[in-house]
């Protein structure tokens, strides 16, 4: 059960976009496991991907279907299997779903992208996804989300949704997504997907700005720099249905509002994830702050945000801060002067230049460790930069749904 | 439990070093948790020190002494509590207890050395480690290398000690030391304390490059660089006793085959830490070579042996090679060609070109994690370089241990 309660949103139709999901029985019979998304012409789409090195299949085709410029009209998705690791004949299957899409709906192949998230390592069951293809266009439609977002899931609990609306002139623009994704506790190889939608009418160029931003802000503050999956991948799509005024360069009121709006949508989505992090019991922001740059912020921000240590502590309702402490003087920041630093739980001061506050009790601390969601307040002392990452503790459930994934 | 049988060696005692124990009740009676070591007159002594900012007070002294040049005569170690976080009353307290010993012994206190493991940012219990002291002075004895491992642990679960001897020109040296520390999952802040000491006649100078050396080649491999405890510290100690010649430069016959041992000391007991690891179920080798330099071999490596997905796989016996691969794929190796890495679990090759291996089958992988002990084996395909560390899996055990740590 996910930290706090993720409820599936209201989640009207969005104009110029359609969701069909059909089981294919892909890792398991009885649910459905791969889901279209159909774009309507006019439609524009950017994305971003993952780093790692050993990037799956579909999303070296995704990315190089992209780049080819032509308008994106469709997306397909598979659960219960990466295509990942699995060489030129991956690429050659990722294509194959492509090209059966493309020709049963009449567009060029390039105007399909493909997604895979699961097991890495072994062959898409192509036959079976082919034969499944023409029941998820049948059931193309525009009141498919809660289906779709059920449909991508792996190790998560519940669908994630989340919507925004806005007005300009009198019109109401849209913004709409879901995503999929658990394992954000450190979040390895947790494949990350999001497709996010508006009905807005943006340009490709500006599509590609919002993303990479909104991303920044929102999905990699749960992903360690570079600790990406194989299969990542954040799409944005925008249908141009809304009659609202076209977005066309980075600037401007319409621009800031929608801006605002996928931001919203991508931070609702990415909270979500952490809140459904693999045996979590806590939702935990760190916030560092007080730093010489953003740099030295991130360093501290991890290093708390990845210790195994704290993350029990927190498991445990322990208000540990030498852990905190200890892991701060480790982060790798140069002339870092301890007598300066100071740490909150929430509000509560338990560090103050370096040591533990004189206000401080157990008590206090205790009390801040009974609620499901805490702040690590931590103050560097020596400048104005900041950084917030968002994490989860670490339990006796994290270990067993890791242990027997593939069992 | 730890992983394989960790017997306590012979120790036979080691001319010119007398060790004492005494129970001072620091966090519960009845167990000795006061250890005092002296040292003959002419004996030299240097040490490696933790990085951290936040580095205890005990450091602070020990490294002041060390530096004020005075010959070490004794070392004081407490378990219970680290005596870190404790701003100028916690050097006040470490230097009390130093000029205890001091004065009862007649030494200056800049020839005692103070070293704490425990629970950090609570005062030392002053009064109780005072009055217990002159009890620890009373059973200083040569034979004393059990009882003194013990009053060292903390979470460990056996005391540490390794052993090694050579002989030159018919004259034996003999090199021997115990160790603590068990966290070694990912030890942010399992403090690691190394007392090992020579009977052989060598110059401080000498001692100073040998220990940094060794412990660069076993405690640093099992711990990330800059990811110290407040309180590590590893001392090399030479009481110059043995009739063999001295060894007052670095180089020649007496020289090498007496870092040899002193690494083979460290290393053993480098590799009983990890053993011993909290919860630790399986012994992992991370060996990574083929790589264009040590610092993305070291990259790749840390890449794997912290990942808490690998770990639980491990746990679980789980040969998923998808995360290890996701690993080195996200490590940051730039450039890196994943067609061209191969990774072996012990001898069998599972990863291939960057692909599942054609040869591989799940029940060779089934195999090797069977064994307790396992070497994940990678290539990375693009140069000389090689860079080995040691690891555990990351079991419920290790959360239990963690979560529960100060209740």
């Amino acid at each position: 059960m996910p930290v706090g309660n993720i409820a599936f949103p209201e989640m009207d139709s969005l104009s110029g976009l359609k969701l069909g999901a059909v089981g294919a029985a892909i890792k398991r019979q009885g649910r459905d496991d791969i889901l279209v998304i159909e774009l309507a012409e006019g439609s524009t789409t950017s994305g971003v991907f993952t780093q790692n090195a050993f990037c799956a299949a579909p999303v070296t085709i995704a990315r190089r279907h992209l780049q080819q410029g032509s308008a994106v009209r469709y997306l397909v998705i598979n659960s219960g299997n990466a295509n990942a690791c699995t060489g030129a004949q991956g690429e050659e299957d990722a294509l194959a779903v492509c090209r059966a899409i493309a020709e049963q709906r009449g567009v060029a192949v390039e105007q399909v992208l493909p997604f895979s998230t699961g097991v890495i390592g072994e062959r898409l069951p192509l036959q079976k996804m082919l034969a499944a293809i023409p029941a998820a266009l049948d059931n193309l439609s525009a009141d498919n989300w809660e289906r779709a977002a059920r449909t991508i899931m792996t190790t998560d609990t519940v669908p994630k949704a989340a919507r925004r609306q806005f007005e300009i002139e009198g019109r109401t623009i849209t913004v709409a997504g879901i995503a999929k994704g658990s394992g954000m506790i450190k979040p390895n190889m947790a494949t990350m997907l999001g497709f996010i939608a508006t009905d807005a009418a943006v340009t490709a160029d500006v599509l590609d700005v919002v993303v990479k931003r909104a991303a920044d802000k929102s999905f990699n503050r749960v992903v360690v720099d570079g600790d990406t999956s194989t299969n990542d991948a954040c799409m944005l799509m925008a249908t141009g249905q809304s009659a609202a005024p076209a977005i066309d360069r980075c600037e401007g009121e319409v621009y800031e509002a929608f801006v605002e709006a996928v931001e919203a949508v991508f931070t609702e989505l990415a909270h979500m994830l952490v809140r459904d992090g693999e045996g979590a019991t806590k939702f935990i922001e760190v916030n560092v702050q007080g730093g010489g740059s953003e740099d030295e912020c991130r360093k501290v921000a991890y290093a708390i945000a990845q210790s195994p240590l704290i993350k029990t502590a927190f498991f445990a309702s322990d208000p540990n801060w030498g852990r905190i402490v200890a892991a701060i003087g480790y982060a790798g920041v140069e002339d870092l002067d301890a007598s300066r630093v100071s740490v909150r739980l929430n509000e509560v001061l338990i560090v103050d230049k370096g040591q533990r506050a004189a206000s401080y009790s157990e008590e206090q601390g205790q009390r801040v460790m009974s609620q499901s969601d805490i702040a690590i307040n931590v103050d560097l002392g020596r400048g104005d930069s900041q950084v917030i990452v968002w994490t989860t503790d670490l339990s006796h459930d994290y270990v067993r749904i890791n242990a027997e994934y593939r069992t």
